[in-house]
């Protein structure tokens, strides 16, 4: 059988410029639609069972984030199940910017990724186990552009309104898996953890926000092309539903605590970025923020704070990214957790990278520190 | 929150003309594309917990086969996992045909649809499992007019050529279901059914003959509006490169016995439909037909022979139609299998109706029955 | 670390004459309690990852079958769920009959066993799972010598009363592998032939007719050191409890068909004994010996009917045996299977030999020929 | 069928005074092997599906922990995965304190015990899936009296030893559930507590301490009725073969870090008892203890500090228990941790009480707290 590239399923994304054989495959990535984005990757090689194949993307100095790709390592699997990376190398100057993988499947049918992908059949699975979750309220807030559904999902009786959201940028798909794990830990009727936060507090989680970009196999944009984590300053119902309809839910429910969930491409670390240059942080602000890295740092040894964005300069915030706006509307604390596509140096893993089941159990470590940090939340 | 409906996912497909209220839902059902096939439903009630809601899907005298929505009874999940049958009635009579469904929701996401889906990503994880197992290889006949890929399964060291595909029909699920029942069977190591058919006999088995028509929600055709089950005479990779792909590989390995997998509508119990009509249909072919028959009927009480399809005149076959081809071109056992998507009557079980796991006992009893008659399928 | 042998664990059985190294391993087999029988050994070896093992168990001549050592392969497994067969030969000469067994373990601890061993923890969850399955009663029909209970499982509506038992001799696990075979598939929703027995019959199954041999590692005997298969004529609660217990609750329900599961030493097939030898045996219960034998042949490969036991002069039977009383006792269609502690060599797998997953695959072709026969049972 | 009880399995324990109906049964506690301490029971309650029960034990105020019982809520299970508390009542002053269960079964059998059992089959399973985890090692350090094998599980390659033991009572089986939950995660390639800690320590676990005890169905004592936890300053092969077995390894290995996990009868709570007493102990173990046990705060609200043991004087400790030795011996901190057999009533759970999940929970929190000691265990 001859070696082909297939992508048309949930969150595919290649073009194939090439593929005449297990030496030469060239790719480039497609552009997300109505946008210049172009990072994500997800494709399935078959024909090549016990073949050594080299499959060249070519053309990524152009692609959104350059600097995502050297030190990188592509995903692959053959189970749909375990992810591992290839052996993967970047060369900037060879047709303007290649990446080279390089692996020999055992069976005709290997599926490859930017990061280990997670589809809208398995966000449906987790909302439909989590909503049959004792306590559980499933909401849905309005649709997306495409037709789907904004699903909400709310747990506990606590006066603390906390909100966790995810996969604002579809190719992140780290952040659901974030999700699976932090919402298995919450509807565990063991974990004591969660059961203090379910207590105390009232959680509003959204394991996707942006749907339509992740069955698209988009990168950052939704069905129109927007980012949308630069709407939530202005959101609109043509360019931004999800965001206008997460941020008037939240204004209806109020927020004492939001966090972010987010995936890095160039960074191979774990990070927070906080809200320290919204106009009017303050040192309770501040505290909270320090406070509740330093309670993750003691928590995750896949987390650290060496590494991240430089802070801007007081009052110089960008007001339409998500937790800017949270931490200026509401005075609380809000953070983006940024984890790496490559892998976290603090802890590297070259068989995995950073991984769904790393993904997983950093989830469980934010929502400990979140509990440490709970009685501050509110002066 | 307020009760909305929605299919924007793997197979959805339904049109809201209201959705004031538990009992102001009023739906149709789209045709498939370019086409006048319309049968196939599958959408997300939401916000609907604890209220008894009222679902009418109207126009359905128009629909591809009006004779089978009396007696029948929709499918409903919340967890995904287990479907069980709405009540449901259906009035003729009503605004040009209309099935009532009531429900009461546990949780505030529920499932419906004509026959328990089978994804496009469930499909990929059955593809990736079987071919991991021993002795298992996959190949990828091209892709369809989607950009999908054709996925052929094949087993076995056997001088005999078994050829099994299902869903050529997308809309009948069960015939997918059917096929994860055989894979499991075929690929369990200590079955001796499976052991002995893999010994004396090479296995093709397509899974799914229409992933296009599978992923868009469609009952009958392909992208192109194409019913492929119509197509087996003069196959184009225009209107339908799904048989071309499969017909062209059948032609280079011959074939021994054909088992095309299908869904009824109309009729409440599983049963055979054979090529009797086909020009040159022999006593060899009636008395393997007949034989197969009499085996499957003494290992599944779930089967019949009374109830099927009537027997056209000698010659009279419509050779385009897939197993009427493969017994005429292959001179071989050919034979359609037909489920119902309402329930068994011969062993009805009012809450599940026919199901996937019932599907699944038959495909094995489907095996032992080949097994029992492989010895004559050459003479 | 050092290499040893310990069996002090459910069914555990052997005796260690030396363990001096990977080389100097010598064993010999307990008889069990009471009595002279001496065949089922089970011991875990620890130490020797990595290492090249010989373990020489001797005197096996002495043994109760020595039929059943030559073409015999060990059962091991590492991780307690998967047995495959070690290298074993054995020498009549030596020692007065010596098995060698020749093994590379993984890890530093390994099980051996005569046969997969289902341990009484195995055997609570199994009735635990069944007993709370719908429709499906358990008894306790008294206690054994060592206090353990006697579990009846019983389960249907129909008129017709089937008799299922299994391990009256201990060491015939496979008889109760054969029995969650049974079970899973009796207790399948979604099963018709399990449906159609339930309908028209109620079935009556003793998971494990020896609790205490079961426990205490022996072969053929309970605590007493009786052979609980000797002991259907004029059982006593003194020696035989567990069939006194049994027959008495066969007499007050009646009997229709009954069989009861074992397990065979030298004959490296899967066979029925029939009661043909019983005084009055009839031309119905030969017919229906026959016809059951036919329906099994015709569902299982893993089955044949060329090897097996004699058959005793007409009305030369002995009724101590269980299904010889039966056939007497209640004019029905009563029969012994039995399964190799070897392989079937009709299909023989050299990896796993005969093995708990064929027991189960064969128990469900067992049922499937019972509902064959079904109404033909009673005149 | 009748009402009966029985205890003839793994752990099981229980004297039937008499068993009349469901209103009339009436037991006691047999004391442990060659000792006077009697408070573990475990039984199976059969016959009384759909009945309500009502059990007596009685003269438990000669039982081992009186103050157990008031507050304390039967375990019981019917498909043994899942325990709840039965509903129970203590009167100390009927028929020599009395402890009333009263339960409806829904099945025909039920088990009952002091605290979810842990049998030694799990064990052997726990133990054989852990040795087949990369990077870890089984030791089998020796026999017990009753011939079952002590194993030792090593894994890490870090220079700090750190060693955890539980169940030296073998009726405290939350120990090995707790154990179940540290393994878990230490073998998860996943975690980043388990790999930091595996990286930078060598960790010893033994998982029970006591097979013999387990099996036999003690509270607190082996088969030759000593309390292990009674001596590790003078333990002998003839008395106390498992203290002397692992001590002597300890003294090869050397110990950096001791925990040794039990359950307490009367406290409904999670406490650490420290060796503040031992001869010696000075202000850098008394930091270590106390840091600790803030981490441990810090990870599990299911923990507190206010209930505890009080503190003995200084210099006053009993050496022969296991913890004061290892802090003596070693000059490192050294810990029991005790889990409640009642209920954590900083965070009461009325439905499970302490649980086999709370443990497993617990056990994790402690691996975390342990992890972020681990820098100052050694000045």
């Amino acid at each position: 059988m001859t070696i082909a590239i297939s992508s048309a399923f949930d969150s595919g994304n290649i073009h194939v410029v090439r593929c005449d054989g297990p030496d030469a495959i060239e790719l480039t990535i497609p552009k997300d639609a109505h946008s210049d984005f172009a990072q994500w990757f997800h494709f399935r090689l078959t024909g090549a069972a016990g073949q050594a194949v080299t499959i060249r993307i070519t053309g990524l100095e152009e692609s959104a984030y350059p600097a995502g790709w050297p030190g990188y390592g592509a995903c692959m699997s053959e189970d749909r199940e375990t992810w591992t990376r290839a052996d993967t190398a970047y060369d900037k100057a060879a047709a303007g910017g290649t990446l080279t993988i390089r692996l020999t499947p055992e069976t005709n049918a290997v599926w490859l990724a930017y990061f280990a992908p997670y589809s809208m059949e398995r966000h449906h699975d987790l909302i439909a186990e989590t909503a049959l979750a004792d306590g559980v309220t499933l909401d849905v807030l309005g649709q997306t552009l495409d037709g789907q559904d904004m699903d909400l999902l709310t747990m506990g009786t606590g006066p603390l309104k906390l909100w966790i959201i995810a996969r604002q940028h579809p190719g992140e798909s780290m952040g659901e898996w974030w999700m699976e794990g932090a919402l298995g830990m919450l509807t565990d009727p063991a974990d004591p953890i969660a059961r203090a936060l379910r207590e105390r507090a009232t959680l509003y989680i959204v394991p996707n926000m942006n749907p339509d970009g992740s069955r698209r196999g988009h990168l950052r944009t939704n069905a129109a092309g927007t980012n949308l984590n630069r709407e939530w300053h202005e959101p609109s119902m043509a360019r931004s539903p999800e965001v206008i309809l997460v941020r008037d839910k939240m204004d209806e429910t109020g927020c004492d605590f939001a966090l972010d969930v987010h995936g890095d491409e160039a960074i191979a670390n774990n990070f927070i970025a906080g809200a320290e240059s919204v106009p009017g942080f303050d040192d309770r602000q501040q505290a909270l923020l320090d406070g509740w890295k330093a309670e993750l740092l003691s928590r995750s040894p896949d987390f650290q704070v060496e590494e991240g964005y430089p802070i801007g300069k007081p009052g110089s915030a960008n007001l339409a990214i998500c937790t800017n706006q949270m931490a200026h509307r509401f005075k609380c604390l809000a953070m983006t957790l940024e984890m790496p596509f490559k892998d976290a140096d603090v802890m590297p893993d070259a068989e995995h990278g950073w991984s769904p089941d790393r993904s997983m159990r950093l989830a469980e470590a934010c929502l400990g520190a979140t509990l440490a940090m709970l009685d501050e939340l509110r002066a």
